[in-house]
């Protein structure tokens, strides 16, 4: 029986293969950054609607006041009327303006069971993708459409798995117990939006929590890890000095230099002391400032982020980083404005869950050797979602599906085998499939 | 007989003032940045061409090869295109291709007298313009077309005057002598345009030199200066500084960090030294660097300039800048590249012009009063020319036209009163009637 | 038998402890710093002259040129003046002059067995030390009599703990086999001894090799561990920046500002990426610089060190660093002068020696807890020592002997029960009869 | 009859100069700085008791709470017990005793006249003599006697001009009118004493007030300036940062770095802006801190000084430095204490003085040329005691007296040729006499 089994999930995986690919092309040709992803919403909408799910997007899928860095008004609207032009209906437009994308789906077999929640994160990055040649999206021409905006961190390839699983979910509905929560969830870059699809409660009955990520480390295809550990405790912020401009060669005194304020935070926050607690981070990863060669500048525009091994390690870096800004415009005169725009925290993936997904993937032929854990080692905002199902009773993990690597993640050579996909969905599916079991005997 | 003269260069100035604001207006209304004059310099070129002078543009006007800060070459292309589309004839266009704007007209009146050249500075500034209701462009809707770039320099006013001046010259060609050379330089902002026209060779042969500035100082319209004085010597310069991007949380130590090569940079340069000898200056004025929040920022591009009140003072300057730029990629172990885009000198107007200057102001209504030099404190790279002319044995002056400001130079809501287009028209006039005069006697 | 043996050490060491708080508070009154331990070692030696050791001083204790950080011949000289005056006779005094501080004190059962090496570090701290009544050393009229200098580390105690080791080993030479080897290490502080022990080969044949450290965590009297990890490997460094002086007001383009250097470079080096790889430290923990107010600084002094958790990550921490150092430099047109005066390495205690030590110390009653091993965190360059015992095919370990303290370790008010000077002692005895008995066993 | 007088005054000073250059070489060898000059006020006292002059000494001669920059009891003490070795005597020492250093010295003709003050400065430097072989000090035996102390600032020289003006007036009394106050003035070196003896009175019924300094210029001896201009504004500061130390490796995070504090200070005070209104000046001297190699440094003094072309201008900087060293210390966590410790002021000398001394100087032969005023470029706080006299309607210069220098001062190997101590004793007298000469005419 386990062979029969095995076998269809594997054929069935073969199957839908084409069509990941295919879904994947497209949104790696459309990329949307955190919170614009208004096509991708209206996408998977359209993919989701002929299947048995119960679709909700909008206020219905996320708490508005719970998103974090959402863009300005110009940049919302700017997307939207790109959207528009992409063939986004104006009516669906509506109901998730304003940045209120994503989309969560609801089936429930009707046979009592578990709740099980899947979670699939859709945005891209503000990186300019490779045109070299050799690049595959080049080459096979499905290179990002938009200038400056790239799915360089295989969310493309995150949502084409979640699709295949609805459909798995869709037609294996008669042989699964239970309820499935699928959540497409917008911003992860920056830990921005995973707090606001936890808000609304998608995960307070949840009982099995599955989420995932392609590549992390050169694993070879086939191989997957049940689990994730050294998830890193992150802020994202963004920091503005405002001066006054003055003429640099006829009033130098009258100007207060926004770019100096701006220089001396960065000399000083790379310096905070390190900590005995364990691993600490900061980076500030982007700075523009100043109108002109020959103007005192009176702005500086900052982004950056902290890490730490935990919350605690993470706060002392965040504390310390604030106290300098602020520092660091006394110093120079001028005025600056420190806001947290994202946060991820820890989180520890559940033993139990882990090996049943280790069990159920021995029984796919493709996924032929399963890690338990693998170091993460960077931040993801999927901890609120695995903390949340935890304080609430229920079992999560964070699995990883390996794959050799173009160039590192965030890099605009960036890419993976596609044969990925296939195993990624079949660790879903073989989880939940085992799920299913497992619980069918529970409930017997 | 002064009376009847001045009678007629006043009426003359009242005549053409409502051309001179329409010529300004236009201009205004479509600036364009040093090197990317297309537009400005096609305008030029039609209004001259009915008029008696030969006309001389591209390779004929300038050396190309002494150029300084030309922009890259999209930015060129691009212009262009803007160019084209705001009905640059594709021939005409051809002829000032990749940044060679600008036109020299010269006029021989066949009778044997001093040769005499003026310049007029015809670039704007990368500033986007205020569109506050009370700024005057704004209410009378001549306000930039343009995002990003203005006339917030005067140089608009200046082209119309230099304008001005050639009607005056061709309906006045009877009555005076010798020959006239109007230089329409582009690119004065950077201070990286006059040399191009100096090695032309168009100021070889001058006998007596003319420039001038609107504003400066908030003198009142009417009130001109005969001369300048306290030009700064002063250096533009770009520093690239190159490292290599590296995943922030999870590799640091593979980063080479652009921006705090950059930072390190910036805050040691700010305390070069004063020096004993007089006035230094150093600004950074701009600074772009990374490309994410989570990113090592692997390239840092700043621009800045120097200045001195002396040639001395100003390689001080540049010679600890350059330094310091070359430490500071060391001490972050990134690279960096330093060129100087941009150079402008001392020079000291002569004494003898200004006196001729200063006579002839009497002989018109319009201007009430002249000063005998204003201190500038700031860099102009008319200083090439004046030296120039100097060293083969001419005058020259540098003027200063008075009027109310609403904002500094350089500044968003920089405006003037255009009643200073006459007076500054006058002075010229003025000037190049009375040198004609004094040269008759002489020859006579 | 075991009961016999117990209470022969107990009330060895109950008998033995006047003499060794005797031995402690002489020389806690008296502190020298690495390398000037003149009157210390001459009371080492007075001490085991009369005992059954071969005694070696100077050239035949210490490879000269292997010596870390020796302080200036001005320094040596007031040291051995003062040393004279404390009593030193000249004749030992010349033997030792210099800065050959230290005696290897060897004796040899006669008896075949192995060879057990043992270290005890003698130098003292420049810590003033505490005056505050409440302070033991206050309060028994034992605090330094030198200003400036304190045993703030314990070292006192160590040396005390090394001469009752070798009353021990004279008193129970009948009993024992093998040979024994005593070293009292000179400039522990700073990383600079253990090497010219090391490399005059006294470590080349070890069987077994103990060392041991009073305090480091807050553990109770009679609680101790038989190891100890996580040494950080370490280096320790001086940087002079050499400018030139200048009248501040009068000159200031001609001073090279040595000061300004030195704040470039703590700036910058503070910034140092961390390193995936693990823990990394850097620590300025002196500047001195400038003659007078008024003057540009032409001279800056700087103590440093950094650390890692392993060879690699210090190496990448002091390579940085003096990168850094070269770069402030060539910031700010001085020279500089980057110098390595100590280092230490990391270690690992051997599990079948802690096995030794820890079935010992269950022959004494005094010893009523033994840890398996404490994690330091910190640098000791007895770490050279057990690497070389190793590397020869013998057993080291470093033992922690708990106490309360007062104060942390290097701090003025630093003090420790002396009743951890028992336990100190009979866990060297207890290991040393242990590892008697067992080779008896092997050799018979 | 000038001749007459002429050939008096030089051979006056001839007869006179073997004393000048003994009092010289006794305080050159006994060099004491501000606010210590217990041996020096004594000696000055011993010299002109036996004179026709009121001797004010201590509380009668300065005001104490004016004085500023006094060092501490410990370093007062020092120098007391110092002074006593060297026998000045108990009872007059009481009465100086707490930096009441320095003496007024008051001779009143009894006749009719106008009342003249003269200044000399008595301090000497923290600096270390010169020891080699070729400067002068040495060769003829009388180099400072005290370790890091000097008269590199010709002070010597000053007081030794004072004492013979002192005899001068003495031997002059019956032949001169009005009234003569001579104020030897303590720590004139950080600009800290003049203002107490200023608020004393002393200038409050000024008519004239002379006061000269040697060097300055490479001037040939014979070569005097009536005035003095561009003294520049100052005020000198410590700042002591005070943080937290801890164990560098072990707890890095436990530590407020005082050392990082002052480094972020230092780099960003050394880039203050320029200033439109004229020339400024900033400079950190000094700077000590932190206690051993691997403790985070909780302590770091520093001493340094603002200066500017007027009051405004040194206020400005000083502002600056101020809020950037509280700046510099949120920054790093740690408190900061701002002391102003000196300052000194602007002044311009008055022409009609001027006048005098040059036509008195007519009247010697050794006084071959006199300038008008010589640019100082640097601060003295002899201005306060200027601007005192001018603003209670007297007149005021400050001579300078040429002489070629071995090196600048406050050069270890600063000497001058004593030939000037000849020149500028004849300045004063030249100018005394010329003064009565005059107001005898007025008053007759």
């Amino acid at each position: 029986m386990m062979r029969g089994k095995q076998k269809s999930l594997d054929t069935y995986a073969d199957d839908l293969f084409p069509k990941m690919r295919e879904w994947r092309r497209d949104l790696h040709r459309h990329p949307e950054t955190g919170w614009t992803e208004y096509r991708t919403t209206w996408k998977i909408h359209e993919e989701l609607k002929p299947l048995s799910f119960t679709l909700y997007t909008g206020e219905e899928a996320l708490c508005a006041e719970s998103r974090m860095g959402v863009p300005g008004d110009d940049e919302l609207k700017q997307a939207e009327k790109l959207a528009s032009e992409a063939g986004v209906p104006g009516e669906f437009l509506s109901r998730i303006s304003g940045g209120m994308t994503g989309v969560a789906a609801v089936m429930d077999t009707g046979r009592p069971g578990p709740e099980t929640a899947m979670r699939f994160d859709i945005d891209a990055l503000p990186v300019e993708e490779s045109d070299q040649p050799d690049h595959l999206p080049v080459k096979e021409q499905f290179r990002s459409c938009e200038d400056g905006r790239m799915h360089a961190c295989a969310h493309d390839g995150h949502t084409a798995i979640g699709l295949a699983v609805a459909h798995f979910l869709h037609d294996h509905q008669k042989e699964l117990t239970g309820k499935y929560v699928l959540l497409f969830q917008p911003a992860e870059e920056g830990s921005r939006g995973a707090a606001a699809m936890v808000e609304k409660g998608w995960l307070d009955s949840t009982d099995y929590f599955l989420g995932g990520h392609i590549g992390i480390e050169n694993l070879p295809v086939g191989t997957i890890s049940a689990g994730s550990d050294r998830f890193l405790a992150t802020s994202k912020f963004d920091i503005t000095f405002t001066g006054t401009a003055a003429h640099a060669g006829k009033r130098p005194e009258e100007g207060k230099n926004a770019l100096l304020a701006a220089a001396s935070f960065i000399q000083s926050s790379a310096g905070v002391a390190p900590h005995s607690g364990g691993a600490t981070r900061l980076n500030i990863g982007q700075l523009k400032a100043g109108s002109g060669r020959n103007i005192v500048p009176d702005r500086a525009v900052l982004s950056g982020e902290t890490r730490g091994e935990n919350d605690r390690l993470n706060r002392y870096m965040l504390e310390e980083t604030e106290r300098m800004s602020r520092a660091a415009a006394f110093m120079h005169d001028v005025k600056v404005e420190f806001s947290t725009v994202g946060n991820g925290t820890t989180a520890g993936c559940d033993h139990d869950l882990k090996t049943i997904v280790t069990g159920a993937a021995e029984n796919t032929a493709a996924i032929c050797e399963v890690l338990d854990s693998v170091s993460l080692g960077a931040s993801e905002d999927v901890t609120h979602m695995i903390n949340r199902v935890q304080s609430c009773g229920g079992k999560a993990t964070y699995m990883i599906f390996g794959t050799p690597l173009t160039a590192g993640h965030h890099h605009p050579a960036f890419d993976y085998d596609e044969l990925v996909l296939k195993t990624g969905f079949l660790a879903f599916a073989a989880a939940v499939t085992e799920i299913s079991r497992i619980n069918e005997e529970r409930y017997r």
